[in-house]
């Protein structure tokens, strides 16, 4: 998908929702258990329930692999489930030389086509840039994650007074374009994203630890949303485990209407 | 395997060689493409070829995860013929939040029985730690890696004059011990290698790019090797692709044995 559908996708249902599918067997409602594939039968229920509200899913790639085969097999019947007009991101934070990259890129981009990956900088541009060559499909770069070990290293400070995860946006923005690298970017600290959004005012930010992890919707947005809205918003467990009994969709609905409704609003003060 | 273990057998098979088993169906012998499963076949007649030359075995995931359910399984097999006292690598490069990463210590210890796993440390100590629960399983933590990526961020230096590679080895020796936590250092810059053995004399150095990538076995053993040996050097595509032909695995054989003669010499320097 590109920058345009994408935007127009944003502008058509108001949202910039995006709905972690963090899908957990132990976790799931009992009555599912029944099911041949619990894990599909839940994430069906759950985009049924949620697709008017959000303009993308991002499966947690760990919470598949974990089960074997027959995990691969309910992540891709999910992803083949996702109306095609919702962008898809593969949550998989990989990253490795050059040719293991390209690889990884085979795996969510063709065999899989997810529209985008979450890609770890660590290894620098020759790991991120086979991930780029595929036209309409994205990066999604870590930069600063909403996790209490972000502060070990990201915050690095160095000479030139820039911090890790600027010189990671500095740098990166030379391998892609605004067209094909977006940036996560953690719910957690304001004046931080304040200054991303500086530095990257055109970039598309997923934004995770709104809700469960305790990031404001309304301040968040207001600080980071750009004239194309410019952002993602993941919510995984605030929605997806609003209720564990048989009215689980029923209520990831009612949730996902709910924070849809704000974003609207949100969106109305840009005029978007 | 815990550390004993590993030492025990490196000083028995005289060797501290890694055999990678970068698996990739478009690089090995045509011939093998009559069997079921070409790649698990590859990797049987390989392990076959190598056992008694090296101490470890490293798939590289991203071959296996591309191809599928099908690649996940011929990983399997592999696995399960891999002999009980060669040491495991999944090299995975995963790390995430952390009940993410419990997800994926559970996808490759519990699941798999990997005896270890490498780990990307951007996300910092929560993303690391799931890993290290495990009694006698590994955690092998990307320090300087051998592309040229690495100089993007790797090196950057901070206001105590300490590389973000050197601050990785700083905090993490405080996650977990000599017993469960190894370095990945790649063979291409002796004088941070020589610098690293300082920071860290007494963990595994997990060194790749030996051979293929340029580094030199000699020199590189010389300045990291300890009082345990203390390394383990990998080799990928100069042994299992050494012929493409019928003789793949004979061809396989007479590199690795030439690399373990080499080692033995090293090894009788420090009087293992």
């Amino acid at each position: 998908m590109n920058k345009n559908d994408l935007v127009k996708q944003i502008k058509n249902k108001q949202s910039f929702l995006c709905v972690g599918l963090d899908t957990d067997l132990s976790k799931i409602p009992n009555h599912l258990h029944a099911y041949d594939d619990p894990v599909f039968e839940f994430n069906k229920q759950i985009i049924d329930a949620t697709k008017d509200y959000c303009v993308a899913y991002k499966p947690n790639i760990a919470f598949y692999e974990c089960m074997g085969s027959k995990g691969w097999e309910s992540l891709q019947k999910t992803l083949n489930y996702i109306p095609k007009n919702i962008f898809t991101i593969a949550d998989a934070k990989r990253g490795d030389i050059g040719n293991t990259s390209a690889m990884y890129a085979r795996t969510f981009f063709e065999n899989m086509n997810f529209d985008s990956v979450t890609v770890t900088p660590y290894m620098g541009s020759d790991s991120v840039l086979p991930f780029l060559k595929y036209k309409n499909k994205w990066v999604i770069l870590l930069v600063l994650t909403s996790n209490e070990g972000s502060k070990d290293f990201q915050y690095n400070v160095d000479k030139q007074e820039n911090k890790l995860y600027e010189n990671i946006i500095y740098k990166s923005s030379n391998w892609g374009s605004t067209n094909n690298l977006m940036y996560v970017v953690g719910a957690t600290q304001l004046s931080e994203m304040r200054k991303i959004r500086q530095i990257a005012p055109k970039n598309f930010l997923l934004i995770p630890g709104v809700g469960a992890q305790g990031g404001d919707l309304v301040s968040v947005s207001r600080i980071t949303m750009n004239s194309e809205c410019g952002i993602l918003i993941n919510c995984s467990r605030s929605i997806i485990y609003s209720s564990d009994g048989l009215d689980f969709a029923e209520k990831a609905n009612s949730e996902a209407k709910k924070i849809q409704k704000k974003m609207s609003s949100l969106l109305l003060e840009k005029i978007l």
